[in-house]
């Protein structure tokens, strides 16, 4: 038989839970250790915390001494899902790696760390290959929907003058902290105030799939600008998490551009609002590519961004186990598949 | 300054001509051979031979002694586009794998050999290690629409029930091989009678594309059962090469089913006709996906299947000669990518 790929989670939120409870749905992947930030979940099986109907035999560990999680446990890959930023990141997977972990992040600017963080993606890279794993920033966007599904289209591509893409999402599943994040049930003055403040911060990952979508393609990359719009709404608009009144903001329009030789090359643009539905907005991904031959793609309603993050996290263990070390990118490795036999039949094991 | 990547076009029909246009357009790749099937083009000058204004200076060789294209000229890369069968292709490409040559090749059955040809696939496999080199069968389809691009989607999937994928397309472009090959302009009965006989042979690579779809997602392929039907027209459908009378065939719908668990859990199906939009039907590809989530994809017309195939054989010439040596396919390499700057810097050179 051959031997289980041993994985530990770190970070339970609503992300880092999905994971989990899609990981004890994998065959040939076995949950060793799993590491929490807030006190009242370290020390507790792993099933209590989560609220399944039984424990799982994996105790909750501390953030302040996160190997203890992977100590003398054998552990191929650590799956990270904490925070946005290679700055918050760093510190918290550089322990994992000279341990000899491999990791996969959903920190957003992990998917293509030079873009904005030159420098510690050096050192993560200097890192990852002084102890032989290999390290993956994945999730729906940054990860996918607006880069390497973009990337992989303008393979069949003779050439490529102009990339514009929209994922036009739903934020009513989303909680709090999401909805903040994103300005929802703010007045436009509060959106703007938040804008500039840096507390309203929108979709993370822009710069990062802009990078990666021009360094694919080998274009030169000269400036990246970004905005950030309130979606002002002309109905009620209402979660169980907050009540948006006509004239408010229900969401926020961000729009990323790639300047190339002075040209607006790629465009992304990334409204996120709750019940879009109240104004006739449908959900989707689109991707139309100006090229040779050009194309026009359409997925309806979108990808569900929740459920993809948490699945491109786990389906994208064999490749980061498979790859070279160093870090990696969504255009560097293998196409993503779902695991749906045993995964550990994958693994090519090294040495 | 970085070396050139060298490169040998085998094949000089319609789809070897586009590959050579398309490599002098780009930069960091040189095209230092070429091979050619028909006696009236061999001992000629290529940009003659294609219609060029001016000459290329390489001097078409003949397919009896391949290796003259490539002899002393330290080339990286065979392109070829000379057949659809791996029986025909093995012992083409059998000599460059031995003289260290990359190989990518459009013969459908390249794309995963193991489906059709396991025996062969093997010997590919075992030769391309022995001598360092790597090898792949790309193409619109099999290679992109009907699997890569399937593989990647479900790569956001918890789980999969079902995939449906229909590609459209339009024949009128092609030329009178292709028509015969698909059935265009006989009567029904003449269209039952070449299926049985071999002549029509519509679609190659369906099995090809399933067993890839099935292999990445870890389900074990049963069966796999396939049909070709004729599209009878109701109107009168016409291209410079045929005329298609109402009630004769204007192309060919392919089926393909792949069972699993006594299950039909893959269905693609791919008609193929002249002018489709004289009876209303419009082109695209659609794929659909039965799972967690969901996704319902359009391409909208369809990715034109000529270009598609010229321009995957030439962008991902950096992902075979970084890959490990081996036969390769779509869903073990890195995502393609258009290349529009200089291909030299996207090639890790080995030693």
């Amino acid at each position: 038989m051959l031997p289980k790929v041993r994985v530990v989670q770190w970070g339970l939120g609503s992300m880092g839970s999905g994971i989990v409870k899609l990981l004890l749905n994998k065959e040939g992947i076995e949950l060793v250790g799993a590491i929490a930030h807030r006190d009242t979940k370290i020390g507790k099986d792993l099933g209590e915390v989560l609220g399944l109907e039984k424990k799982i035999g994996v105790i909750v560990s501390s953030e302040s001494d996160p190997s203890q999680a992977w100590r003398g446990r054998d552990v191929d890959v650590l799956l990270h899902a904490t925070c946005s930023t290679v700055k918050e990141a760093f510190p918290q997977i550089r322990k994992a790696i000279e341990d000899g972990l491999n990791v996969i992040s959903s920190a957003e600017e992990l998917a293509y760390p030079d873009a904005q963080n030159p420098e510690r993606a050096k050192e993560i890279d200097r890192l990852a290959k002084k102890h032989g794993v290999s390290v993956l920033g994945t999730g729906i966007n940054p990860g996918f929907v607006l880069d390497a599904l973009i990337i992989m289209l303008t393979g069949v591509c003779f050439d490529v003058k102009r990339i514009e893409a929209t994922r036009v999402n739903d934020l009513s599943p989303y909680g709090p902290t999401v909805l903040n994040s994103q300005g929802v049930g703010t007045t436009v003055e509060g959106f703007r105030d938040g804008v500039a403040k840096g507390t309203i911060v929108g979709h993370v990952g822009f710069r990062e799939s802009i990078r990666m979508i021009a360094d694919s393609l080998g274009w030169k990359l000269g400036k990246v600008e970004e905005s950030r719009e309130p979606i002002v709404t002309k109905v009620k608009r209402e979660t169980p998490f907050v009540k948006v009144e006509p004239g408010m903001v229900a969401g926020c329009k961000q729009v990323g551009r790639g300047i190339i030789d002075g040209e607006e090359r790629i465009l992304l643009v990334h409204p996120q609002q709750i019940h879009p539905e109240l104004e006739g907005v449908e959900t989707g991904d689109y991707i139309k590519i100006e090229g040779t031959p050009p194309i026009d793609l359409r997925i309806e309603p979108e990808i569900a961004g929740g459920i993809g993050t948490i699945a491109l996290m786990v389906n994208m263990i064999p490749a980061i186990m498979n790859a070279e070390p160093g870090i990696m990118t969504m255009a560097s490795l293998p196409i993503p598949a779902a695991l749906l036999g045993d995964v550990s039949t994958k693994i090519r094991r090294k040495g």
